[in-house]
């Protein structure tokens, strides 16, 4: 089958001609039809130190799908060829401590597909079976290909945190910010301030129901917040840049008591005033990682099938796998929303 | 009456004979009769950067004392003359929405006595009806002097913390550090790791019930924390030091999505690893600013009342207020728990 | 004065001329404009065990109103002559445990104004400062004067309780079940099911957001909900109704694990099925008094400062406070939502 | 193998030989050595209404038990043959959105051993081995074996609830509540106050750590209970008689704002002043059913590894399964604590 592969250490992918997977008892084998691309994928190209510390080639990569069941493993049961399903990628444990009280987001022997194990840029993955999760009718291919992201996205809105009627400061409007402004206003968000340096996603802010998207190089966004929170700050501060400038604008400007949320990823040590800016402030920062399985995925679900929410603005391109180059320049650019790879033609 | 008194700019006390204050309708006036010693008194004495920026001398020093109602404003009920009592050192404006909504420990218009307004090291205080807190008739004065560091340390120790049954590391044996493992313990902790440079102070935290007591500069800390919990990291980690490498060591020991308690203050920006300390891990880390006005106070009543936890064993020294340069010393050489002032001579 | 009068035990109200009452130094008087007319009058009117065990005639009724500050109590800030205010109902000790550690609305000194102190159905009002809400500019004086049970509606719907992407489920759609569809609507509830036996009332709720409006009588309640959760039920249920089958509806129709919040009142004891309905189930009951103080309060601010939810289709009928005895007929009918005295004629 | 049974429907139960299981891929088969008698246990012999609604006979009975592994199925790892285990005696499907959210233990698939699915009053059990919880070297069997019922009490006394600091009110001392008191106390009590019936368990409530143990047919229990807490009521209720008279004691005992926490299962519908006792105190009462997999029973093993809490004395009896109508005979005079057959003879 075709996958889209890392074969060996170093900068660079192949499109190649792999063997197809077959599933065990308990996994399921997928056809995939829609694969989303992510920043991630960019490190794994580029063979960054993360990637050379992290990946093993060869690789097929990609995490971000959706398909259809192609095979059932002999334990399987409550699905059937021809399903629509989309999957966590994260697969865990599911046997330590960690795993068996709510927090098998942080198990530590997860294994990612398309980072540790092989991924979903081909044209069958084999998943197993509890990390499957199947696609309402009415959900199209594209949406089921982005739930990991907006797994992330609502996880990070939601997990905590007091949304309805707070004020919202969302740092970074890349496709998991952009979906955490519709998901925090569908939560009853009182306004969403957002942040971000490229126009064009400045405007899918807009869209996704910002009151404000700002310029950080150049708009006063203390003087916004301040203006519209009666100087005291954002209730909820969403973190989705990980630029250490993003870190700290989101201790200055939550308000005393109030809570950060973090998941961009600093890429290196960030320095804080923790006396002033989280101490005197009595405020709580939360570290947000993957999805929580399976809280976060039932919330999906049921803001798509109740259509509170729409995340169908932040996918802006549409290509084929073979055009992965030409992906990942405009994700480095920054002017993409999400790029989704139709990896069949068919829905 | 006599004063502890910072009176001009720059470094020194004087012990002088200032008027006796008197109070307003809605005020208490108190004969002081024990006050305790804090870090922050160094701060002011020695008239350092933080100190500079913020008291206005001439100023009566000393935030934590306890004695006996001497005279009531017109509107004040419920106390008498003759009470015993303690207060809540931090004036906050009670009608803000922060005071209004249960965060008043962070109200912007806090002023602290001994900081921002006349403090306790002085025969008469005047404090607000609404600061004051009755002691129980068991309670000795000197405990009393100590209710605002002990507030400190049950907010650390039990706010938004699932105490029972978890492993518990506290970075940092000073007074607040000691009282929060004795409460730990009593709040079920099932094995409290205390961490201190002091070896004084490392006697003292076993005493308060810690299980080990380790020296940070050349015990293996992190060894022995994985050690007592299979390699997982401690549930909750109370950080009590404010020295950077103590904030980086709780986020390194910390359990995944564990909890991270802030309440020593660092004096300078200290830099973290935010993406593998926080955000891989899934953690909480919380900033812990005075008491919870006054939840915190009843916890501490409950506490003492029913003798599930005893301060008594970190109070090491006693002595008159002109010994104030004595009490300096004691503290700066760190081999201290905490020092009293006998203001008065009768309990 | 004009006033709406309980004169002595025993049905009746009579409209008298009562002394215009004078604020205490903590306290402000208020020209009542609108005042709103609330099922606890009722009881009053006609005297039923309730009122007889409860009130000491005479009393000016009314607990429900908007008006402007005429005059300030001596000690009193932060309010001019002239604001647009409401306020707080009721009026509490501020100074027991209860009100101290955020349980106010719980605390056992409560006084009611209309029930055991002068109420609103007159031309003016005394209130403590601290009871006294400052209305935005945007607000209408009708709305001001409903916020004592949208503050019950909010607090039932919001406290405790996990909204966003939930399906509700609301029994009884009087006034504040009315206003509790909309706010569950705006914090993002995927559905609000509501039952009612009123026709009007049932139109109302459909205009406030419900999917469903039932009627109790003749509907299958049971099965609109399974339809509509997969056969697992109400994820929250908010009774609403006081009525016994209403309450038990409550208790069978929310999932496993799910929340009842109680606020409507049963006149007398209720039998439940606690095995079946509330162990086996691990379901959690809330009884719902008053509005938080101030939580509450904040919130209804956010949601109507940010046009998130609007209560004036609950609002049905305006009139004079002379046309009081008609308001009782329409409220007794059961097909008013809520009514509103003009009790002066400007805004 | 040996067996307790249930043959046929109708009273009694019989000793009989029956084939020993064999464990399927995902199964273990467990050598029993140690079982508990249960409430339950009499139901099912004295054929009782629930029991006829319910069971299906033939069937082993006994749900409680330890014992060691005898055989693991094909595909079960993590666990050996000799390893000294207890088992969670709920089987639930693991995939409904109620186990996928934490929520397991309300899984409305649940089997329970030795009610639904052959038991554990036998040589020999087998279990699926996501149910097998593996023991800490220093347990004893005896306690292994009432890790199912601990687990309840665990449940009971810490989920949802605030302890350290907390008056406890204990309504029933079964062997449930017996545990839940030391549970309480190790968990930071301030003070339990039991009431119980049976003068035996009454003296084994002090032994828990009860500070009074009240005789409710005979003693003032609201009197103590309002002179133990300045007449404010019980911060928390654990109520495990399932006695209508205890569950209304409870809402009547709690403080406004209190939780009660609902375990014992009352045989019939309970009639409840709701409006006096739920709504106006503003409570929240919770009902318990199982345990949390698997928070519950990480807490347990962490109170029992740091020696927190003995559920030792709770033990009273011990005999052979041969002995079963005296087991009965015990149960049903409620003078026992936890009853235990000694299965097999060595540990």
């Amino acid at each position: 089958m075709r996958a889209l592969v890392k074969e060996r250490p170093g900068p660079g992918l192949v499109l190649a001609d792999v063997p197809k997977p077959r599933p065990g008892p308990n996994e399921v084998l997928i056809r995939v039809k829609r694969a989303a691309f992510c920043g991630t994928d960019i490190h794994i190209h580029t063979w960054d130190p993360w990637a050379k510390g992290r990946v093993k080639p060869p690789l097929v990569l990609g995490h971000e799908f959706a398909g259809e069941v192609a095979e059932l493993g002999s334990h399987v049961a409550g699905l059937q060829a021809g399903d629509p399903v989309t999957a966590e990628s994260h697969i865990v444990c599911g046997v330590c401590r960690l795993c068996r009280t709510g927090n098998g987001h942080t198990c530590r022997e997860t294994r990612i597909i398309g980072v540790d194990v092989p991924g979903a840029f081909a044209d069958f993955i084999v998943m197993p079976a509890s990390n499957v999760w199947k696609l309402d009718p009415g959900i199209s291919l594209e949406v089921g290909a982005i739930h990991d992201p907006m797994g992330n996205a609502f996880h990070t809105a939601l997990h905590g945190t007091v949304i309805a009627g707070q004020t919202v400061l969302v740092i970074g409007a890349g496709p998991i910010g952009l979906m955490s402004i519709g998901i925090a206003r569908a939560a009853g968000a009182a306004r969403v301030i957002a942040t971000e340096i490229s126009g064009p996603r400045r405007a899918l802010a807009l869209k996704m129901g910002a009151a404000e998207a700002l310029d950080p190089k150049t708009d006063d966004v203390a003087g916004a917040v301040h203006r519209l929170t009666e100087g005291l700050g954002a209730d909820v501060v969403l973190e989705m840049s990980g630029h250490p400038d993003g870190v700290r604008q989101a201790l200055k400007l939550v308000r005393s008591g109030g809570r950060v949320q973090l998941l961009g990823l600093p890429r290196e040590p960030v320095s804080l005033d923790l006396a002033n800016d989280v101490i005197f402030k009595g405020i709580t920062v939360h570290g947000v990682i993957g999805r929580r399985m399976f809280e976060t995925w039932f919330q999906v679900r049921s803001f798509l099938r109740n259509r509170l929410f729409d995340p169908g603005p932040v996918i802006t391109h549409r290509m084929a796998l073979e055009d992965y180059e030409k992906a990942m320049d405009l994700a480095i650019r920054g002017e993409a929303g999400k790029i989704i790879f139709q990896i069949s033609k068919d829905d």
